[in-house]
């Protein structure tokens, strides 16, 4: 973002009729937007896209997960009809919801060709036992991710979101936290859509195999990715690189958005600039991830759903952001004189 | 709200093809907002009405706010050209706002008669050397409040939103949430629209000093409000308490919002039942008072405008849990089978 245009949009929202600061993050991420956008005021945002990246994970068979993989499927096709949780949210706020097959595995070849066309591979590897894909499957699926990015935005997309989709993707998305910022499996194992103690246990000792199995390899983000990660969330990363490459602001969601987010930033730093932290969920590792990353989120309701909604619900906060800098009063308009 | 809709509601929420609890807030405010309307799954919003309660306070020739007191109309007349900050909230999220001159220490006879006709008086009186009004002006003034809620009521208004607009109203609003909950002045006292230490220090005083003043007359809300709030926050109070009575939902704002809360909670207890915190405000009084109501804010963004912001603001948050209550496919539709 340029420095100029965010020093012009401070002092439009300084000069509002508001007591200074009065209009808290509402104010500072209209700012944010007027600096991405490059425009003050920042104009609206009509035409917001966000991209659900599905796969599954060969961890989901080692009990780490509250639901068998076959819901990974089941939810794939209840995004296509439009009646999942990010898909009332999405319609509510006007967001239009893709998904990609990316790493189902299931055979959805009766779905859109556009869903299924670019499939990686029908699973990621158990990150305990084995590479989560090859290095090659790696760099198709980040190279996967930046088309999804390029094509959208050249479609008219003016902001981006990143969805996931995939039962037991907690697991891979903790590890990717923990390898590229260096903490261990306790800090960063969470409860997922739900595990008891035992589970979590598991989940805790299965990313801390993981962990130990690709010592020496976590320099290189897209050999973390190979390691430790999976085909959906190596897309996602290259979805957010390339979003930050084109100058398109992005709104991040959850935990496999902000572990994409870490490893997009390893890859490409300063990337990050162009990313506003859409909810705070209740993953330990998505914490971790946005302190890294300096990013304060701008809703903290407790959601844990996945799919992209914590990003879909955020939205109207950017929306209300974007109408305090275009349509308030300047100070020096109204003061009484 | 009926306690049978409202286990309907929560069946319908655990129900949904999501994690249990996986919503989080915005499950939780959806399952409310059906208990409210009485209606499972929950009708979309379509008609919400904000009421800004505009008045001038005594205390503000005493130092106690950054701003003169000539402010306060010339916001009046901001939101009537609906140029304010809560004005660009309302018209992104769709709210129809109305100013009321309560007690506006201004002649603003060249306003729509609809603002200016039921004015109690011009300002309230300096809480801590005198009663704020009389009692009867603060019958009058709760009267007037409930008059308005009935109105919008029958108007066809689903939701209703209490916003405050008037230089020093953060003393007086201090001063009623400590006198209701027994707290003294230290820790009720914020920085409003942003004064200085020293303001803080006079603003503290002016608080205390009022509470020895009204001692012994705390136990009657009525009392409360005649000796150290105002007619406008009286007004507030009234349209909270009908508001309740009629059954029809409310959003609260700040500490303006909250503190009425208090005080109409006091007047009619178990009203809160049917009021939802919009938001977080950076005023220690704002989070005492939603402790003692037992509410929990959607939002925490930093806000400190007043105007009824927050609870605009926070209306897509609502409009979230709808949209999951609705739209959202139920688990035993989608499982495979």
């Amino acid at each position: 973002p340029s420095p100029a245009i965010a020093a012009l949009a401070q002092e439009r929202l300084a000069g509002l009729a508001t007591p200074p600061g009065a209009l808290g993050r509402v104010g500072e991420v209209g700012a944010w937007l007027s600096a991405v956008q490059g425009e003050v005021p920042p104009h609206p945002l009509t035409d917001v896209r966000l991209v659900v990246f599905a796969g599954d994970h060969g961890v989901a068979a080692h009990g780490v997960s509250a639901y068998p993989a076959a819901v990974t499927e089941a939810m794939v096709r209840t995004i296509v009809a439009g009646r999942a949780g990010v898909s009332a949210l999405a319609k509510e706020h006007g967001v239009t919801v893709t998904v990609l097959d990316v790493a189902v595995d299931a055979d959805l070849a009766d779905l859109p060709a556009a869903i299924t066309a670019h499939k990686v591979r029908r699973g990621s590897g158990a990150i305990h036992l084995t590479d989560a894909m090859t290095r090659e499957e790696a760099d198709r699926s980040l190279a996967l991710g930046a088309q999804v990015a390029r094509e959208l935005v050249e479609d008219g997309a003016q902001l981006l979101m990143t969805g996931d989709l995939g039962i037991g993707n907690t697991t891979p998305a903790a590890a990717l936290v923990a390898a590229v910022l260096g903490l261990p499996a306790d800090e960063v194992t969470g409860r997922g859509t739900g595990i008891d103690d035992d589970g979590w246990t598991r989940k805790r000792d299965v990313i801390a195999q993981a962990l130990t199995r690709a010592e020496g390899r976590t320099a290189d983000p897209v050999e973390v990715l190979t390691a430790l990660g999976s085909a959906d969330l190596a897309a996602a990363t290259g979805f957010l690189v390339e979003a930050a490459s084109l100058g398109v602001p992005v709104v991040l969601d959850g935990l496999m958005s902000l572990a994409c987010a870490v490893v997009a930033e390893a890859l490409a730093p300063g990337a990050s600039a162009w990313w506003v932290a859409g909810h705070r969920s209740t993953e330990p590792a998505q914490a971790h991830a946005l302190k890294s990353l300096g990013l304060e989120p701008l809703l903290d309701v407790g959601m844990r759903l996945g799919e992209g909604s914590g990003a879909v619900a955020a939205l109207p906060v950017l929306r209300s952001g974007i109408a305090v800098l275009r349509d308030v009063a300047l100070l020096s308009e109204i003061l009484p004189s």
